[in-house]
């Protein structure tokens, strides 16, 4: 699914238990949102997040930034956009963007680090991954 | 730790993030304060539940069985009693008493099967497990 | 949606930060599970959950009974069904059948107590809210 | 209690359902062992973190950038350590450091700021509420 920017999609609702006493999302559980769309991503780009993996490709999260801008609600409708903003050869940052309707709720970066996925040491990206993210990408971003 | 009843006692301290907007601990977070519980109690008969483990043994969760009495609340010290019910060949029945001093939380039963902790088929519980998990039957429980 | 059995069905995709390091759901998430579906029992029966709460009435989780009879598995898809087994003067009794595709994974009964929204004492369920969950009532169940 | 560096430390434990299949700490988890161990610097500071928003005084997350250097694994010991880095006239940013005996985990900076209880407006924080926090502030740290 396509945002209004081009950039990837995925669609939740806010779940009863993910919300705290003051009634809003606890924080933590937005970067569990997160997660979910890039699995979502995963599955549109690769068929499944473990059509990659079995090909002995994994990733990690080294790095997280996050601008919470206004809270989400039980049963919200929560929109999760994704935007590679730089395919490097080790390494993949994407822009973060959650909302509401036209409410932005949170934006921010995530880098990952690929890795092989028995050894767990950095490795590069090979083509056809590299390839099936391609649609992904920012128009302006950078392909190292 | 003990607990009034001679059963094993953990606590902990309810965390902001597992309760729910109705200011109460979210029902699903009551079964991992179980879990943490049960790790305690392995750590106190075991060194830890890894040691099990390590030696081929694992647990899994058969059936759970709740009544909720009363709710805990944010920064809640709650007290996890388990005291073992039932030691069979290949299952076990633990009882389960959740309070905040003198209130009842919460109690029921878990059931755990012991499984073979690479195939993960149902195994006999060897004599080395048995043994360290006496101290924490109940007096008038049955060893099968 | 409906199951086979005709009870209320909501379809979840497993995610990865609710499965555990034996690569299975963890025990506590099965019982979230089961608490987004009954929310989207009520948004099928009442427009949404606070839609009844708005009208000064609410439910507690008393009792829980579940049977773990196989693990679910990150991105599987799990069907959560619900019937409503017995709805009393105060108190509800739901069946619960949580499979992936012909799998029975977990099945077990959920009693919730009708509460006043503000007071949280228990209190009958009006008839405009017996009346809504009349469709999901078993065949064979019980009308206090 | 104090880390190396003279910061509020809080030890805590890795549960066993906060581990994905990868063996390690799901990252969502990381921002929810922030969020413990900035209650229990409150419970040093005020008595409780009620004993602030019971003044009318509550505070909402900002922003958050974390570095993931290595993974936490289940039954790990791990070291949260927090020193406020700026304590602005409505806002406060923090310096994160999750540690396991000599290895970082992770490290950061968390930014809150000070809301009305009641409205959720933001809000100058008090001078007592200033004062309690001054013990925390980074030798180098500035005071708005």
């Amino acid at each position: 699914m396509r945002g209004v920017s081009g950039a990837f999609l995925h669609e939740l609702r806010v779940r009863y238990g993910e919300c705290d006493p003051q009634g809003i999302v606890f924080n933590a559980n937005y970067v569990a949102y997160v997660d979910v769309a890039l699995t979502e991503l995963w599955r549109e780009a690769f068929g499944s997040y473990e059509a990659m993996t079995e090909q002995g490709i994994d990733m990690v999260v080294a790095a997280l930034e996050l601008e919470f801008r206004s809270p989400a609600r039980f049963d919200d409708l929560v929109g999760v956009e994704i935007t590679i903003a730089k395919l490097g050869t080790t390494s993949m940052v994407s822009r973060l963007r959650l909302s509401r309707d036209d409410d932005l709720l949170l934006d921010g970066t995530i880098r990952h680090v690929f890795v092989d996925a028995e050894s767990w040491a950095k490795t590069p990206a090979p083509d056809w991954v590299r390839e099936r993210l391609r649609p992904y990408l920012a128009a302006a971003s950078e392909l190292a």
